[in-house]
């Protein structure tokens, strides 16, 4: 028996089953508690500010009465905070297949943008010297193109956007490329072993942004030869508002970095407090200024959640979620209502593009039942899947409640 | 009686009775109770760290189980996470002298020192270009002349390291001035309006980094018509290990701001992610990438225990204690035992440099005793006296046990 809009109950009662089968199955569906999250919410933006890790509170409970509050300075030994930006770095290292000693924590996404082109810049013109142009990733998040920009006019430099998956997308001229692994837009992954060997082969750097892949799958940054790469620490790492970036420095450039936004802590000897500058080996040579160590330990506690979680579970999973979305959608939703940016092979993150003319009014309706996504102006809903907390039962409740407002006249 | 090493009793009772009227004069001595600090402890390093305001927990368990745990990303608006750099740079302006909307927070003070310099230069070259160098205050804290050396080089500007003091510091060929306000190893406070005048009579514009005078003393950026200055959060204005740092540009200049840091919050319209990017208007140009939220809304909540608090008594206040801290150690300790590298007229900071040839083993075995100063190599013994919660009592105390561990043979 269909209903008005053509949704017979069998597929409704096929998808619950589905939903239920694979829920009782998700050798991850315990991870979900580890998470604080409020009863009854569809928290489908994961992708944008990961939810409160439950270690988080007692961790910064510590910081702030026994850290802070007694034992004051001497806690940037005593409770080392002062090292803290490459042990947390050492924790997200496996979620990007890095070993350890390549990753340090702090700052923003965008500071680390700036800081990796400009010191990919002088790696590659190091090398070979008079390369002029920096390639931006023509689908750029747009802040990282504002970065790009700033640092070229400070370098000198031409940008060029271009589809990175063009086959002349890079020259001679080439000295950097700036890539973003998952589009944030339309949540197309692209080919980072592919895109990054065509980069080498033209004799440029490549820095890539993981903001939207690190946490969903696994990046194997070691194995590809990444040079450079930066991600958020907010969305699928669940770091809080607003949590430090990370900066990933392959190992065999670390000591010919030459990074333009040094700071005491990265010199050879912080407390001798020189006049000149000379930067510290290895890693360490890629930290900034002072860490904001409350951020900072938040992100570390919130890491736990990660503990015997394998990122090869997290893509089976993630797929699985993205997938199970788009047919819930094709079920219950009424033919034609959305277009979908996202691509349905594997080359997607893991998140769900809708396209609507209305994207603007139904966001917020979701969120008045329950569900929450994000709008990206003009036409798009964004739906991001957080496999560490996020079920299939809830899949094909955000889906049914999607076709319930989108049916309704909302103006 | 004179004791072992010519201390009278009388000179100690004098003292005490000193300490004892000064402290039941203080018109700041119950702002103390705004703080959370160890029984016993006397705490000379608020210049380095400050101490835990009681008001910052209550706010980050709101922050974490409310906000980010209850509102996830909704909370960006709901408790406008989004304007906060601009709400707490307004709750910081007046400790400046800075009228609303000319301070943001946020980012490291390295990152707000390149920010501010480079700034700095292309506003000095677009009025009259051609300028070449960045001069540096020749006593800077060593970061901000890293900083100034980096964007010198990627300006091709270069940098002259100078007294700021001495008349032929600026000429036609200064682009920008980065003054230090309150030298962080001597405790020298620099003459901020006769430095910034002639900076401006040659042409220049003037950083100031006012990391060791905010919070201390009054500063006055809008009357001296200070063109940029950063400082730190962490300090006098007791926001956290490492909270983050602050900017100021002064109104007129805000709309010609071309910063090299920018950001998609420091866009015209954040959330239309245009690729190309347009700056906003006013202070909101100056912002960079996401805030750190958590270390940002701990130093806000710090931010209160300047309710009712006037700068000038902290001055006052300020002064009053680190004269009778040289005082104590003149009346107490053997001398020629220490040399002082503080000015001992006003022109001095919040604190006291000594030196001694054995300071590294002096300030742990004073810590051991309850006392905590730094150490700054290789000779310096540093003590902060945050006027909001030491009293001259603890004062005494410090001097009495310096004079202790300073008589024993330590070796």
């Amino acid at each position: 028996m269909a209903d008005l809009d053509g949704t017979t109950s069998s597929d409704l009662a096929a998808l619950t089953a589905r939903a239920r089968q694979a829920d009782a199955a998700d050798p991850l569906a315990a991870v979900r508690d580890r998470f604080t999250l409020p009863d009854g919410l569809v928290y489908l933006d994961g992708n944008s500010l990961g939810a409160l890790p439950t270690a988080v509170r007692p961790r910064i409970d510590a910081l702030l009465d026994q850290e802070w509050g007694r034992g004051l300075i001497s806690s940037w030994w005593d409770a080392d905070w002062w090292r803290a930006p490459q042990r947390v770095g050492d924790l997200i290292a496996p979620l990007l297949g890095a070993a350890e000693g390549q990753v340090v924590v702090g700052d923003s996404t965008s500071v680390n943008v700036f800081r990796a082109v400009v010191s990919a810049w002088r790696l590659a013109n190091a090398d070979d010297p008079g390369r002029t142009e920096i390639v931006v990733d023509d689908t750029t998040f747009p802040t990282d193109g504002y970065l790009a920009a700033s640092a070229a006019r400070l370098l000198g430099a031409s940008i060029r956007r271009r589809l990175l998956t063009e086959s002349d997308a890079f020259d001679a001229h080439t000295a950097v490329v700036l890539a973003n692994h998952v589009d944030y837009r339309t949540g197309r992954l692209w080919d980072l072993p592919e895109i990054t060997a065509r980069a080498h082969h033209a004799g440029a750097r490549v820095v890539w942004d993981l903001s939207h892949s690190a946490g969903a799958m696994p990046i194997d940054l070691d194995r590809h030869g990444v040079d450079l790469a930066v991600g958020c620490g907010y969305k699928f790492l669940n770091g809080g508002p607003g949590a430090p970036a990370y900066l990933y420095v392959r190992s065999e450039l670390q000591d010919r970095l030459e990074q333009p936004l040094p700071g005491w802590s990265s010199h050879a000897e912080p407390f001798a407090m020189e006049a000149e500058y000379r930067p510290a080996s290895g890693i360490v040579r890629a930290r900034g200024g002072t860490p904001e160590i409350l951020s900072l330990l938040a992100l570390e506690a919130a890491l736990t959640v990660w503990e015997g979680v394998e990122i090869t579970q997290v893509r089976a999973k993630s797929l699985a979620l993205t997938d199970f979305f788009l047919d819930c959608v094709d079920a219950l939703v009424e033919p034609g209502r959305f277009g979908c940016l996202t691509p349905r092979d594997d080359d997607r993150g893991s998140q769900v593009s809708l396209t609507a003319s209305d994207a603007a009014e139904l966001v917020p309706l979701l969120a008045r039942h329950q569900v929450v996504g994000d709008h990206r102006p003009p036409d798009v809903l964004r739906f991001g899947f957080a496999p560490l907390y996020v079920g299939f039962a809830e899949v094909l409740r955000a889906a049914q409640v999607l076709a319930e407002v989108s049916r309704r006249p909302h103006h």
